[in-house]
């Protein structure tokens, strides 16, 4: 196996792109990725995407975009992991060049959520739920959070309003990231007013659906240097998976496919948490970014939302988390955010995230979930001194 | 890179299951294919599948059917690229245990298209071709196939009649095959006789909507004679795309993913359409049966047609084609079909393809393409003597 590191990225901005279709978006941050990684071809281009199907009426994008990117003739496909499906896009890039399959590969996540023409988006993101047994129900994936978020307030006795520093935080790093969908410092008399959307959650609780995309470009460690002079390795990629239904798991509030997949990338990696500077994770809604930093360890049991109040998960915090906005105010385009995570996390450790550099950064970590928990996928990526 | 073996084959019957779902197709094929394995466990799963957002309302597939086939925790995401999703989960599969990421994967490919809650099959399957400059026009996967056809017939001088012996010799093999939609021997007459579906192209050109599943276990070559006494090397895999619509194509009769995807899998296995004893090509229609033989060479162009006419597609022809019913007879379940063909495409390298024996099959080569063209996905298949 060889070391992979991502040698360029590129994003789109996040928001309501009204103007431009899905290719479009796809094309303007492959477009950065390959140029910034100073690269006019690659040998494969693997597409994150959960809705184009249902929202825009488009499949087949692993074809679709390679064409539109001028790379018509190279072997693409699409991968969908629900709300992951940007960071399982990356991880079978990884594995394409780590096994020697490929030496140029780019990922793309994409996803067109606003202006389209297909069913409202909500219901669209609930086929990341059970069909048969949760969605057919009416279970969309904010009123599985609101359960999940009630079940944790009783479990460990926290109020609702516990849970606004992981958008404050969200919003806070957003201010400084130019590609984010939201720049409003976001106060707590706000979040504490703000209309219920599935109670306990509101909706300054949950990430906004968006338009974006974002895009690496992949090679091995030892041509990173010629391609780029501020390359990123991949220390550890790791794909965790559970039952998709919540009611079907062990613990409703333990996140088993978090916990697998991050326990695989340490050992990879051979770090633990406390090696960790930052912790780009899946904060869809509050109650996730605490089940996310509980099952990764992080937090103990019960002490996420702890963490959060404490003000840890801040820039200068003991995990930093939503660095650059998270899903919560960069906005949660939902097949591109596992991409956007891992642009996120190179710009950390290039030193270029501006306002929000988390000091010396050159550790960090990625996840992304699917559905209510169902998929987890943990990118670790290093600075290469 | 490690030499690749398929060590397990498992199917489900084609046909209209109006009384399972989909996560019950994919598990029946999953646990044939591990059984015939011999495994109980596997390091990843990859689920080729199409439409299951459209008809069933579910996305999540990975983890969905991981779950449901009591593999809760493994890496497992959904692959699509189109009519060829089945194929790219079979070539993401050979990517993992080529290069080491995995030794024992699981690659199963379903759908589910009758009588399924979304909107009419058809229409959802036309997400293949491009939204925007085809599909919004009206234009269905048969439209354009039937363009194709009237094309071919004006550049080449066929009749529609011409077309017959694809489908009888489809309908003919899969006679043979227990799993196969249609045991009926299709006539001549009928043939000519069958309700115009698309000017030329009729009812009876046509490969059937159905529901279904196959799966295969890959695993190291070295590791495959301790699994099943007849495993099967995967000598080539390869993919190879173009432009999604077809009036962007440099030669709309030129399938220029298949002539790619086959070059790269003829050098990849050091052979020559000669050495190949049969070819399960994606025959969704007569016309693309034809333009696969031509593009993978074949046939010469505008000579796939005279191919058929001579006879030469037949179980002891020079290039026996759809030899357990092909898309056409066996059915076209189209998330599914490219994991059929290579579960067919063992079953002839082993010998038990009963009736429909190609005798002393020793290389066999699978290809499936994504809509109109835009996807092309070729394996070559090798009995290890």
């Amino acid at each position: 196996m060889r070391d992979v590191a991502i040698v360029g990225i590129g994003q789109t901005k996040v928001g309501e792109h009204w103007d431009i279709g899905l290719r479009h978006l796809a094309l303007e941050a492959l477009q950065g990725a390959m140029a910034d990684a100073g690269v006019e071809r690659v040998d494969a281009l693997y597409v994150g995407n959960m809705l184009s199907g249902a929202l825009v009426g488009q499949e087949h994008l692993g074809a679709l975009v390679a064409d539109f990117a001028g790379l018509r003739g190279v072997e693409a496909v699409k991968v969908e992991a629900a709300c992951a499906s940007g960071a399982a896009a990356l991880r079978l890039g990884y594995v394409a060049v780590a096994g020697g399959l490929s030496n140029v590969v780019a990922v793309v996540g994409v996803e067109k959520m606003t202006d389209a023409p297909g069913p409202e988006a909500t219901s669209a993101a609930a086929m990341a739920c059970d069909a048969d047994y949760e969605a057919a129900h009416g279970l969309s994936l904010a009123a599985l959070h609101a359960l999940l978020m009630q079940r944790y307030m009783r479990e460990y006795g926290y109020t609702k309003e516990n849970f606004a520093p992981f958008a404050i935080n969200a919003h806070a790093n957003a201010m400084n990231n130019p590609y984010a969908m939201f720049h409003l410092a976001l106060k707590e008399s706000t979040y504490n007013r703000a209309r219920m959307v599935a109670d306990p959650l509101n909706l300054m609780d949950g990430a906004p659906i968006a338009d974006g995309a974002a895009a690496v470009v992949l090679a091995p460690v030892e041509w990173a240097r010629q391609l780029n002079p501020a390359p990123v390795r991949v220390a550890a990629s790791a794909v965790g998976t559970d039952a998709v239904a919540v009611h079907d798991r062990r613990d409703p509030l333990l996140l088993d496919a978090a916990l697998l997949s991050s326990g695989r990338a340490y050992r990879q990696a051979g770090v633990a948490p406390d090696d960790i500077d930052f912790f780009e994770l899946h904060d869809a809604f509050g109650i996730m970014a605490a089940l996310s930093l509980e099952a990764t360890g992080f937090a103990e049991r019960g002490k996420g939302v702890r963490l959060a109040l404490d003000g840890e998960i801040a820039l200068r915090g003991r995990v930093p988390i939503s660095t650059l906005g998270g899903l919560k105010a960069r906005g949660h385009p939902v097949g591109a955010t596992g991409v956007y995570q891992a642009v996120e996390a190179v710009q950390q450790l290039r030193g270029q995230a501006g306002g929000s550099q988390v000091p010396n950064a050159r550790l960090g970590m990625t996840q992304s979930i699917g559905g209510s928990g169902a998929t987890a996928i943990t990118h670790i990526l290093e600075r290469i001194v």
